[in-house]
């Protein structure tokens, strides 16, 4: 059983979003001991800004006659969709940004969509997988705040997993993550704490769901 | 007077964004025949994958003691704001990409938000000046239609643009211009020749507008 874990913070140490996913993870691997989780750190280790645009121009292209760059790019799609095909599961671990998405995730994506197996209009090659969404927010965008509808991201982030790739897609999702960091937000801590709690409890629930929905029949626990 | 014009399609050929955005750039150009126009083409000379996030990592670091890829990353972020200072109007023709942003629109953005003159918090070094918008969506995203809800682009181009840097927005959109392209999409061709039409028209006006909102006293209307 293989879990396929991407992380899009560009934080390592002190990433809310790492955190929160390390407890969806430490559930898999609670039911999967010792099983693979491959990990992606997309803003590590990012995908370079031209190869989107240069695999969208090869798939016109018959293979054989693609440029060096167009091999590339698509070999780098091809590699990605392989990660997605080749897991039980899937974790995706993207904060919000300048009230957006992940300009690292949104290029995955893009790049994940050029392979014929996730193409528009095709049968998405990972629907069914069960997946779990860990978003963070640094402020609150609940109702009734000032910032309430500027999150522009969970929605395409929902759109693309669960409507677009068809996944079993479970969401947990925390606000509030700059309390303690920017002191205008100190009135804000009990409330961060509670918000905190409860996205940990979702992250435990969604990760043994995760667990639960891998068909019995695949499952093979290790000893 | 100067106008910056920054195209986000990866396309050079056949692109709508392009073409409707070159309908406003005329009509700035026949105000100001002869005035420079800045262009930033995006997705054909886009910004390195890893620059946003080292330049946030050289934002708290003194500049005499950051590394060479700090001072490359902040460097890049300060040209990217000093071409929108340095312009008396802005034109942007981003496309919608699987129903959300261009990538290197929202690489474009972080980048800029990294810049003391336009981080968070600060007043916006752009603030009032005239800008258009161009948008443009291969499908129907209008209500009713299997896609409504579908554009996650648009919202979060107009929250950055005109509520988070304050500029004076006029946003010209267009759809279907995947109709003639796409031979499911012939019974749409009159709808679409009109919804061309509207937009541009629209962009005639905004490119109008976009002179007219200059403060006059700064014009200098070349001969």
């Amino acid at each position: 059983m293989t879990l396929f874990r991407l992380d899009a913070s560009i934080r390592v140490d002190g990433s809310h979003s790492r955190e929160i996913a390390d407890i969806v993870e430490r559930e898999w691997l609670g039911a999967y001991p010792g099983n693979p989780v491959i990990h992606r750190h997309l803003a590590v280790d990012p995908i370079p800004a031209g190869a989107w645009a240069t695999a969208v121009g090869a798939s016109p292209v018959p293979a054989d006659q693609r440029s060096p760059e167009q091999l590339a790019a698509t070999e780098l799609a091809a590699q990605a969709v392989d990660q997605l095909v080749e897991a039980d599961a899937l974790l995706f671990a993207v904060p919000l940004y300048n009230f957006g998405v992940s300009q690292h995730f949104k290029t995955w994506v893009d790049l994940v969509i050029t392979d014929p197996r996730m193409a528009a209009g095709v049968e998405s090659a990972i629907a069914g997988k069960p997946a779990v969404l860990v978003t963070v927010r640094g402020g609150s965008y609940a109702a009734g705040t000032p910032r309430e509808g500027w999150d522009h991201a969970t929605g395409w982030m929902r759109r693309i997993l669960a409507d677009v790739w068809q996944l079993d897609l479970r969401v947990v999702e925390t606000e509030f993550t700059l309390v303690g960091v920017n002191p205008a937000l100190d009135q804000f801590k009990a409330l961060a704490a509670d918000l905190r709690r409860e996205a940990e409890e979702e992250a435990r629930a969604h990760g043994r769901s995760l667990t639960s929905a891998v068909p019995a029949a695949r499952g093979t626990i290790a000893a």
